[in-house]
């Protein structure tokens, strides 16, 4: 909830000595005030990853100035990078099928302005929660998934119309199909309701109840093709015990489903997650 | 460090009305004071399961004719029943290789009266660990691995001269053959390096790492035929993030497995686990 | 969510042999059938607490009937006891101000029926939170507090008129009057926003961030005259650290209190706790 | 447990743009190959604080020519810094009385290589743990204290004929006097067996069980004249319930503090915590 404007910095690149000092050498010859930085050096790859806050006001141009700048310097360090703009809401479609309680804490969240974006609207395949969210004054989309194909070709298009940044599967119980994971890289955030990489797919309660485990989970990650295996971003715990039925377990899952998620989503929308190969680093 | 001297009665049994009045009833007839009642019925299954601890001096006769008053319900209900005294302590048998973390835990809450337990002897298949051991003044066997069947064989024996009633695997890095696990159910406890089911077998850190896991945990369970898939106790996790090393996770995994074997070691040496089936109803 | 019709007994009594036994056995030669069951008996006092739940179609009577029966019994062993019928459910009036993550959690867990509670009505100091509440089809009274007294009197009536069974003040930032807190004797439950007894009174997370501690919390209690001291339900703690600032404490504890105060209401409704003295029993 | 050498720096200055890019300049300048970086601006008092590892074979000179070069730049931003050298271990006087959990957790971490420095002496006003610290082939000191003055004296001398760089109390159940607190200033640590600030002072589980609290704690910090008041390092709380008496409290007390303990002694030997007024910033 932060007020100050603020440019997000994020940058990945072979390490190095220097690259510290390049940086914020260029940031502080124009006067920029770095508000909060973070650094790490993944070891076996010898990979460099940061991430700078700067005052938005404490430099003399604006954000195409600045890419200017920075350009050549991204070149000599071969860096990815990219920068935002926290007056620039990133803007979400949530997907959900009939459970509300991920949707109905991310719309808290999002009306007492805890978490800084734009709802561009809700997707899903029942009805259930057109009247919550219209309460809200967010458009609600129901999409017939009896064809999966054409299903998620809505989906998509729905997608592209709002210019939505990011997909939210806020527990939507349907397979995303390898297509959309593919051309929406690092854009589609799920919560899983297991501790992974156990009990991958369908009914983990069920399989984590079985097993006997003490202790349940939720799984905050980007999807890929592999179903349950993309780069995790956030996970959690809580305890449990004999006494404990699926439907106690379900219902412990949902405090923490929707912890788990709302914490990584916001550690997604302030720019917080880098990812390398299947992994992230999450500035927190 | 209960100084009280108390009887623990577990009962499993088929579920049905009047379970928990006939035993209380028997008990209350000789005037048996109980101090603490606990019980649990499994749905599925419709099973019951109790634990009661019994102050000894409450009750006008021993353990002995404890039984001849109890055989004839317990037979009525179809029980699988076990008293045991406080007097009598378990006797185990530790097994370790070359790191002492979780010895070191373990004899420290022996010799400070923590864990009301004798230790009956330390067995490894290395000799670091032999000097720390013997200060205590207790006895330390060196096994060689070399041939695996005798050196299990030894162990067996070892077992059983030292008359000890349960084998825990404080970070012993060897696997326990099938024909072992058979000969002792129930009581041989390990302590597994992960968050079971997730990174069963070796180097459960380097696969956490890999995986890119945001927590990692331990599993205190009986060993049964199937590796790291016998009955879990307990487990725990810690929080660990995208800058900790294969070696910090080490480092946290440490702390937390000794936690989590001193605790599900504490429930099986006062008679708090009942094993139904492939899980563990733990009365804590 | 059970959907079995349950009885729940609750006693507190001096501690002797036979009680488990005399309870039991009464309920047993009814046919009841005895689905949860705990105990607990206070050592320093010699208090014996117990907890159970009966199927209620497994009795022959309804809780008339077993009242009668249970007379004696509970005058022979010098008894407190209660039994409630989840088919009655509780009535609750929640209070509120102008934050709303407590009352957004408890009309989700209410209108998903994961609360098994009616919810009388809301009153507020303010209209903020009205549109919400009604789109919950949920009366929303407002109360002027410009005159505390007139206020209060006003508050209470509506309590008395709804036949509410118990106030939640979910943050609700007035502090109630002892009149108040003397008529409604463990019927008034609050969440204060830090871990007690650390930080009472006014601007708990502002205290904590002077004092830096490492950990936060929120307290869930019942509400005595002595302000903050009352009964504690639940309580739990998040970590922080240096980095955080004062709203972001604010926002970590957004979470946390809404966890604690569902948690809390939870056992209140399910008559899972037993207040003795300035402590309570909560048998979960 | 790292090989290699490295120079930790660590700064603290009025808060202004530039800083860091005046710093790694430096560093770059040199060839300096910066391993871990972490930076906080506090907020209120615009106080900027960094610390920095630099791989110590990446620089061309030792310590004494990296204070000459960066000796005028500290000047221009008015720091107050401090770089240190992994080679050169911290040298610890531990303090205890008769507990030994906190000790025996540290000698263990100290024998293992996990906790990387000297253990100069151990200092106790009772005989009980000698034999143990011999084993260990570590100095043991019995102190006097029926003459606090003179006892304290022995202590100080002790401390400083060791050369000792820290005063660990490892549960060493004296009042350390105002003196000596001044004497050594951020170099005394405590571990607390509460949650501070609840629970000063004596019988602190007492407290807590009194007070039917649903956790407890305990908290590492620097001793300051004013009782359990000095900056906190780490704090750490664990679930109770009713049923655990003053004896269990301890027993899980005993699991926490020497947890707590040993991570804030590992951020402090590592000189991750910096002191700002009555906080600590801990760069973890």
């Amino acid at each position: 909830m932060s007020t100050t404007r603020i440019y997000t910095l994020t940058i990945s690149c072979p390490d190095r000595a220097g690259i510290i000092a390049a940086v914020s050498g260029l940031i502080a010859q124009h006067g920029g005030f770095i508000v909060e930085a973070s650094y790490y050096t993944e070891q076996e790859m010898q990979r460099f990853f940061m991430r700078q806050e700067i005052r938005a006001d404490s430099l003399p141009f604006g954000l195409t100035e600045f890419n200017a700048h920075f350009t050549s310097l991204a070149k000599e360090f071969d860096m990815d990078w990219h920068i935002s703009d926290s007056a620039q809401k990133k803007r979400l479609a949530i997907l959900v099928s009939k459970q509300d309680h991920c949707l109905n804490d991310l719309l808290h969240r999002w009306r007492t302005g805890e978490l800084n974006v734009d709802i561009a609207c809700v997707i899903s395949n029942h009805m259930d929660l057109s009247s919550f969210v219209e309460w809200h004054k967010i458009p609600y989309h129901y999409v017939d998934m009896s064809n999966k194909e054409s299903a998620f070709d809505t989906i998509s298009n729905l997608y592209n119309s709002y210019q939505a940044d990011a997909m939210i599967l806020a527990r939507f119980m349907q397979i995303i199909p390898p297509s959309l994971c593919q051309r929406y890289p690092g854009k589609i955030i799920n919560i899983h309701h297991s501790f992974l990489p156990s009990f991958v797919g369908a009914k983990p309660y069920h399989q984590a109840y079985q097993r006997g485990v003490k202790l349940i989970g939720a799984t905050c990650h980007y999807v890929t093709n592999e179903l349950d295996a993309g780069p995790i971003i956030e996970q959690d715990t809580v305890r449990i015990d004999h006494g404990d039925t699926v439907d106690d377990l379900v219902r412990y899952g949902r405090d923490i489903e929707r912890a788990v998620l709302s914490r990584g989503l916001r550690y997604h929308v302030e720019d917080r997650v880098l990812v390398w190969g299947n992994k992230t680093i999450v500035f927190r």
